[in-house]
């Protein structure tokens, strides 16, 4: 199923985000705004507001909140990502040239500072002060996130409980708390909150370990980066871990973590190796019980076509080709 | 009259403040803890929170609440701050190595990012939403001013209202901000609200009026800066403006704001030029006119010691050394 029929639900609330999306990157100074406008015109899944907004129409609530809160999210996502560029020194993002690529590192942390405070800004205006915590935890955990990896580096074997770490505070932190968010605006139990809190933490745990493997197997094409570019960066994930664990003598992946120098062409054909390998099947089934656990948290809310629309989403997170 | 003893009557909230902004640095992850910490005890004069502090104290509200607005507005200061630092590759501030002379920018835009994390955290648990309102607007023209100045540039001629209205948005906002919150939070009548807002707006551009000038005329010693450190790194400010009203054909002011490169000892003799001239007078009268502004501001409220407070703190903004 394509995303766009699954979201029928809520396609007249998208279209909102969307625009609200534009209006928020109508900066009063021109450069910025072209920017910014530029960021939100590449596109993506939408995933973050589509979950948000399908957790928050559970429950009866005021349109104009759940759609600030909607938006909020991606915004804050999109300064996640504007500083990870500058961090990663990434060239391309979802096929376009990323702002650090453009600009100097200057300009990039601006842009990125911008967004963010545009993010807190529409979140003050849901006037919620629990939403608005969650939304400030949310940033401390991406931020230091961030942080760690920077500090630590990766330990000298690629390991799965750092791997998990990291994309917890890296994506799935977010998800728990948009979910929750759109929860607590509604007013739900919390039996209500914490099963959707459950939802998108599963849900965006899986999203990153898929994330993951299509950057071993989605062609340049599909997910805009050259194949295994998170290696080639020295950042080793689900794939290349299970890989090691079955490979653990394997003279290449063995040293990535700890960034000895690698030549391009030992880096082509561990790759290669990986990309080939009963590994990547065994990656997405990690990911695919992650989803069952993500259905099963749907299980203690209301049967609605939103939660059978979050159950989809949930599927279509594993099967996405990009 | 020392600063300390102005603060006087709020020398415990101080201290509470001193000891949750350390609280604020006790990062999990060690490295970036310790680097916090230097920032925190690097000192500044705590301008903000005592503002805050005294201009909240006009009215009963929880101390508690308080204090986290307090401590929430200096973690802001801070993290413009190390994100300023970075921006004008600054090597010192405050007479310590700037961050970002000791780490890289990638660590850099890291580590503001965490304290903005945590500013906006604390200002959550406050739990006002139009608080966090003010305090979202503050990063907005904080963030925007800092843009402004870096795509823009100056003009080709030295110009007073291109500097209010950067001053306004690099210092003025988020004193104003932050009385405008102290009174919100002590549900102040709009009146209160206002005249607290205006007090805090006219002090603060005093004080960056007022750091202008001792940039010229301060000794690295107190300053903790090279002497004329601004125009050399060519930004223009009050005493320069005022030079150049008085003497439009000096060959390098004019060219000074369009960065045509200029030998060291150009900028030297400018610079002392300006130091030795009755401009640096002049920029003290537009300082010591804004602060009668301020104090004018004041008699809109009930006449307590705060009041009393924020009247001398007005005077040392302009009597002060350092």
């Amino acid at each position: 199923m394509e995303l766009v029929d699954i979201l029928k639900p809520i396609e007249a609330d998208m279209q909102k985000v969307e625009l609200q999306l534009r209006d928020a990157a109508r900066a009063e100074f021109g450069p910025l705004a072209l920017v910014i406008e530029s960021i939100i015109e590449s596109g993506g899944k939408r995933m973050r507001p589509a979950a948000t907004l399908l957790a928050g129409r559970m429950f009866p609530q005021r349109d104009d909140n759940l759609l600030k809160l909607a938006v909020s999210v991606e915004l804050l996502h999109m300064a996640t990502l504007i500083h990870d560029d500058l961090l990663d020194k990434a060239a391309t993002r979802r096929g376009s040239a990323t702002i650090n690529s453009k600009w100097d590192s200057k300009s990039t942390v601006l842009a990125g500072d911008y967004v963010w405070a545009k993010a807190a800004k529409i979140a003050a205006e849901v006037g919620n002060t629990k939403v608005l915590g969650i939304f400030a935890d949310t940033i401390m955990v991406i931020v230091e996130g961030e942080i760690k990896q920077d500090y630590t580096g990766s330990s000298s074997n690629p390991n799965r409980d750092e791997y998990y770490t990291r994309i917890y505070a890296k994506t799935a932190s977010l998800f728990e708390g948009a979910l929750r968010s759109a929860a607590v605006l509604g007013n739900a139990s919390d039996a209500h909150i914490n099963a959707l809190g459950m939802y998108g933490r599963k849900l965006g745990t899986a999203f990153q370990i898929i994330d993951d493997v299509l950057d071993f197997v989605g062609t340049p094409a599909e997910v805009g980066k050259p194949v295994g570019s998170d290696l080639r960066q020295g950042i080793v994930t689900l794939p290349a871990i299970i890989y090691y664990e079955k490979h653990p003598k394997h003279p290449v992946i063995a040293s990535i973590a700890v960034k000895n120098g690698h030549s391009t062409l030992e880096l082509e054909e561990v790759i290669e190796d990986i990309r080939t390998s009963p590994e990547m099947t065994a990656a997405r089934q990690e990911a695919q019980e992650l989803v069952r656990e993500a259905q099963r948290a749907l299980e203690a809310l209301p049967k609605t076509k939103y939660r059978q629309t979050l159950h989809q989403l949930a599927d279509y997170v594993v099967e996405r080709k990009k």
